[in-house]
């Protein structure tokens, strides 16, 4: 469908979905699962059509991003019902504000109502990111990549049979079938229509509808993540912190890609360090510094590498005079992300989460927690890397609004 | 000075606000309200300055926003000293989530950075604006009309000097003296520079500022606010709410621009309120079946005259057939700012809160209440009609983000 015209239905859906009750939403949760299941064999037949138009012309990677199966699918069914456990967010007061003159102010949290969503590749984020509109009360709006479209068409179809089981409007659930680029486009001029646009993808997807959108849009995801070993480091916690967040999953925008070394112990911690990052497979890409302590394991960093989020087996590393030179490199290189210190020394751990402007600071943990699973909230719409409205990861309550609803007795002004 | 020089100074000095604490910007309000005392003179004279080339150019009501007295430069230097006795919202948990791995995650209160604001001609909200971002550790860029550039220069330049003598950068509050058209396209451009745009003055201001900025904005303002009087409304209490809605001060955004009548009550009220109304001097636009009522008192009200701001003395009147008829008018042709009922029965007056998608929605009191003071909320930086960051009045608590700060003793994952 069109984008102008899926829009119109998808934001009279979205005044319906605004009056939901909980029960109503979750049943329709419920069923949109149930419709998951049912619907295996349509969807894997679906996505097998995808993977045979796009296997040549896209990287292995992606691939697998865009690849479903039965496996993935119960998932994707088990994520709905795991969404209808969550609490509603919808309809609690914030708080009452009685004022002198009698007025009862209360702050209530309503539904944010149209949600457009620009995702990339992964079928798995539509159902995701679907159900946690449908729970927050609102509808969306949603545009994948055009590698993804028939498992989209046949994940959204199993999705609005769900919602209509439940005399929910279909409509709460509104694909946008044509994947032209100039469509992209024409979601970030639905001014009036969209309360809020969120592209989930890659960084340049993300500059251009954050620039370009004439709607209010929450930027998503781009990680130039840093762990910091300080002087007073336990070498025994830094080592498995800064391989891990490194290694254990390289694609995500949480993974380190900067590791920052304290000039004290980078003469200790960095033959280990790479001996066990190289390992892995990790190239290293250094600082001077840090050519002179491991040079045959690194290759001299360009400054271009210090911005760069490699989304892969690449570390740039640094070795720093002080955890507040560590604080302004992050500061002028890094996307406002996920950061980490290992320290001993609870004060410069203080004092480097003060300087440091980022979404998340970690004291001895890896960056790679932050996610709304791991921060508990129950499934989550992306990561924000900006201030306004939601910053770190988003979840349900990230979808809702406030209404005020003020009761008086005939006051005037 | 030119845009991109003032932003790239206040960006600095936003840093340096950030790590500011509470006693330190207290400190720095009271100077700065004391160096608006001392340079009252000054003031005076730039703002005379103003008021003489703007005379023959701009309406009266213009010219009384811009006209600067002893009293309310007094008034400015009071509004620092009260912003300055407000608590500091920075730095606040707003809650600790304790996770199964032993993570413990922090919420905490943050600034939100470089906040630019571009507005008409009242230079009164140069020294409030810069008050709040201020106390919010963040810096501003201003730009404001290019009637008020004397004004604004001379209150800017005692702001500075409090800053200053307090160690805090001047450049927190940072001036754009180019007031050519094209510098409020500059300041929609500043992506990576502002971290929130906050556009205060007319609709078509705001619009464009919305519709074509690059950075975050929160729009602010417009109000096609209703008042709707229930068939079982106390006509004792409706009267008073109508008029003064209207009339107690017609140029505001909360000020009452549409009268919805129940059919049932419209014989009784129409009357009284058209009395009452014509009396204050109110022209009224009325549907046909408001003709119908009050034939002399009202001419036919178009359709465009049901989405019209008349900032004015003017009133749309309508006859509904019920309060849903009354909340779907509101819907479709408000602007989601405030809007009021007035009956004895609260279960209708529970069912039209819910209906009603607008900031605010007032039971038995004026729409005229919406304002950041009001809501004791101690100042207000504008009313959001958008639902991302915030909605309705704007106060101290909305010129923040949060930042999470994470504990761990080793977890990676």
């Amino acid at each position: 469908m069109r984008v102008r015209e899926a829009a119109a239905l998808a934001k009279a859906a979205s005044r319906e979905m605004r009056l939901a009750h909980t029960a109503e939403k979750n049943a329709a949760l419920e069923a949109m699962a149930s419709a998951v299941e049912s619907a295996e064999g349509e969807i894997l037949t679906a996505n097998a059509q995808d993977i045979a138009s796009a296997k040549d012309s896209i990287a292995k990677v992606m691939l697998d991003r865009l690849s479903l199966t039965p496996a993935r699918v119960s998932a994707m069914a088990a994520g709905l019902r795991e969404i209808a456990a969550l609490p509603d967010p919808i309809g609690a007061v914030d708080r009452v504000i009685t004022r002198p003159n009698g007025l009862k102010i209360a702050q209530t949290r309503v539904p944010l109502g149209l949600i457009g969503i620009i995702c990339e590749s992964r079928p798995n984020v539509t159902a995701d990111a679907a159900a946690l509109c449908v729970k927050a009360g609102s509808a969306v709006l949603l545009r994948g990549g055009k590698e993804a479209l028939q498992s989209n068409i046949a994940i959204t179809k199993a999705l609005r049979s769900g919602l209509a089981a439940r005399n929910l409007p279909p409509d709460a659930v509104a694909l946008v079938t044509d994947t032209a680029r100039e469509s992209a486009r024409e979601m970030m001029e639905l001014s009036g229509v969209l309360d809020v646009l969120i592209p989930r993808g890659g960084a340049a997807l993300i500059r251009t509808v954050a620039e370009n959108a004439r709607v209010p849009v929450i930027a998503t995801g781009a990680g130039v993540c840093h762990v910091y070993v300080d002087a007073e480091a336990d070498m025994d916690m830094a080592l498995p912190i800064a391989v891990t967040a490194k290694c254990s999953r390289p694609s995500v925008c949480n993974a380190c890609e900067t590791l920052l070394v304290h000039a004290a112990i980078a003469p200790l911690f960095l033959p280990s360090a790479a001996q066990e990052l190289t390992r892995h497979g990790v190239e290293l890409r250094g600082c001077e510094k840090t050519l002179a302590i491991i040079g045959g394991k690194a290759v001299p960093a360009s400054e271009e590498d210090w911005a760069t989020e490699y989304n892969d087996l690449i570390l740039s590393v640094r070795v720093v005079a002080s955890a507040s030179e560590a604080a302004e490199h992050i500061n002028r290189y890094g996307t406002g992300h996920s950061e980490a210190i290992v320290t001993k020394n609870i004060a410069t751990a203080r004092r480097f989460c003060e300087w440091v402007d980022s979404a998340c600071v970690y004291i001895n943990a890896s960056t790679r927690f932050t996610d709304g699973g791991e921060f508990g909230f129950g499934g989550e719409i992306g990561i924000s890397t900006q201030k306004l409205h939601a910053r770190g990861p988003m979840g349900l309550e990230h979808l809702t609004s406030v209404k005020y609803i003020i009761e008086g007795e005939g006051q005037t002004r």
